[in-house]
């Protein structure tokens, strides 16, 4: 599989949906497989809330899989010998693309906690700008699960001339209040680390780690469903010699403490934060009163909508509210739920009847 | 209603589960009506997590009003004018009992961190000895929600002949892995607290309120239901006047950042985590290797099971284990599933069936 990484400076300014706007900015894209000719199999991929444009195959850099390996690659269900695959970090991340890491180019400081919200539209805006620069006039497909899900879900309504067809997984039209809430807990610990600085730690030369991991240790469980957790773990006590903390008395424990602590090591929490507000703001609805239906009604494009049964952060009901103002709107969508064993995360792996849908979607004219 | 509140101090060591030994200790008290001359009018109530004794009537000292006020009183459902309820706060709590903030009498100093690890049967124990303290042989009823379930449902294994009927609402035999791991987020948040000082905190005359705050936050979103978040709050934005920070854009992060912060004034840290910790090891089968139905078996009383439809914290299927195993192990049971509006916290309000269910169970012959 052919594997391109490159950073890419837009000129071109970003008005974005705060009413700030970036003057420039960089995206940093991992394409996947050739471009056709005629440009029409490109497939763009959005990612979820703390992923980025490392979608497929081995970074040799940082020796990671992409996190939707399992799906894109050759004759895998996005398959990489017949498509053109398109990833982007979205802007506000923190691993290439314009972000609070980054460098303002107006101050020559790095941007911290002032890097400007950013919402999903304005996330949407810069990959329309990614696809002029890559020449891509019409997407054979726009796809990603949870907020990358969402994502996709407003490339049809923002561009419906844009793409041919749009797949959202595991995801919702707006988040909950429960979704919000969640989120809120995760940055009230990263506000309240003693490191956080009010958002200026890079200046401190510090990291807000402790809240970082433990807004992670909530986000896992929200990923998991709970079977999930009961058939991997249980009730069951952590063997005393492979323990990472002295506090830790089930396996459970120990689960949560190391992901999370990996997970501080290498993300940024102005990110965090920014990319969960994003989350939290989005609503396809928002600019049509809270009328999905209408909103919807601009689309041009077919949908795929796929739920997963043991999903609690974006339940399958959320999907269906998609599918049933995307009928009423007249859109060709598809929607299915799936038996997921991992929860949230079901989106992520493969399994057969997923990747058959998936596959059966892209190849249908 | 004749509200009597007293500190009970005992002299009589108890040997906890772990094997540590409480050499005395004392048990802040409340009790409600008048015992009868044959004291088989008499019904013990057990609170919650962060409950305390103060079940029912306006406390004059804090103004505040009993957790259970809604249950408990003169022609309520567990009536005050026929029966003497009984409510002790739990060992190892802040509210007058012995705990992490009482003085340890062997070094005169607090105890703090030093507590020992408390468990639900402690709990049970230690109320065994309030029993005898209060000449009462049989209790009529012992009951509780939540935690107060679990220690209900125990008094029923441990003790089968010192209580006529039992009543466990909002409960399970067991935690659950994503119990635990909630309750390991929250604790996680208390010990990065930079004022946590592993549980040295008083010796620092400091506070880890972050911390705490943080878990209150997460505690709350696990007691509403999702629906009831989404009735009361929505997508609502915080009106500005009222934004208890500037963090806070909708009304849900308002609410949390607010009952958040009102707890951390009032709960102290080292009772969290050992309360998480007895909440997490609790197994009502953990002597009988994991079979309750073998554990319920020794049960002589009547048990009324309560569960609430939109409770995600203890799902009504946990009542259900309880009914089956109680079932097959021959135990008279009832159980009921509730359309509670409010989460798990259900258990808490008075509504016209749980009321009648409560009562008629009491009354029944």
């Amino acid at each position: 599989m052919n594997i391109v990484k490159k950073l890419i400076h837009f000129d071109k300014g970003l008005l974005l949906e705060s009413g700030s706007k970036l003057d420039s900015f960089d995206l940093m894209v991992e394409t996947y497989g050739e471009l056709n000719e005629d440009k029409s199999n490109a497939i763009l991929v959005c990612h979820a809330f703390s992923g980025n444009h490392h979608a497929a195959g081995l970074d040799p850099e940082t020796n990671q899989v992409g996190w939707w390996d399992q799906i894109i690659g050759p004759k895998k269900a996005i398959d990489t010998e017949k498509y053109f695959v398109v990833c982007s970090n979205n802007l506000g991340g923190c691993s290439g693309s314009s972000g609070p890491t980054s460098v303002n180019p107006d101050t020559g400081k790095v941007y911290g906690k002032d890097f400007p919200a950013i919402s999903v539209m304005d996330w949407v805006n810069a990959q329309k700008l990614l696809s002029d620069f890559l020449q891509i006039k019409k997407w054979h497909l726009v796809t990603g699960g949870s907020l990358g899900g969402m994502q996709a879900l407003q490339w049809a309504i923002s561009f419906p001339d844009n793409l041919l067809k749009c797949g959202v997984f595991a995801a919702a039209a707006k988040s909950s209040t429960q979704n919000i809430a969640m989120n809120e807990v995760s940055r009230e610990s990263i506000r309240k680390d003693v490191n956080f600085f009010d958002g200026n730690y890079i200046e401190h030369n510090t990291k807000p780690k402790n809240g970082l991991k433990a807004a992670r240790m909530l986000g896992h469980i929200t990923y998991l469903s709970e079977k999930h957790m009961d058939v991997k773990f249980g009730r069951k006590f952590q063997n005393t010699d492979s323990k990472v903390s002295g506090n830790v008395d089930y396996e459970v424990e120990n689960y949560l403490q190391y992901k999370g602590e990996k997970f501080s090591d290498s993300f940024d929490a102005n990110s965090y934060i920014l990319m969960t507000k994003a989350m939290d703001s989005y609503d396809a609805s928002a600019d049509t009163n809270g009328n999905l239906e209408k909103a919807m009604s601009v689309i041009k494009c077919r949908l795929l909508i796929i739920g997963f049964d043991s999903d609690w952060l974006y339940p399958p009901q959320r999907g269906k509210d998609i599918q049933l103002a995307g009928m009423k709107a007249n859109v060709s969508c598809t929607y299915v739920i799936l038996p997921g064993e991992q929860g949230h995360d079901s989106f992520l792996f493969s399994a057969d009847k997923y990747d058959v849908i998936i596959n059966t979607f892209i190849e249908s004219q």
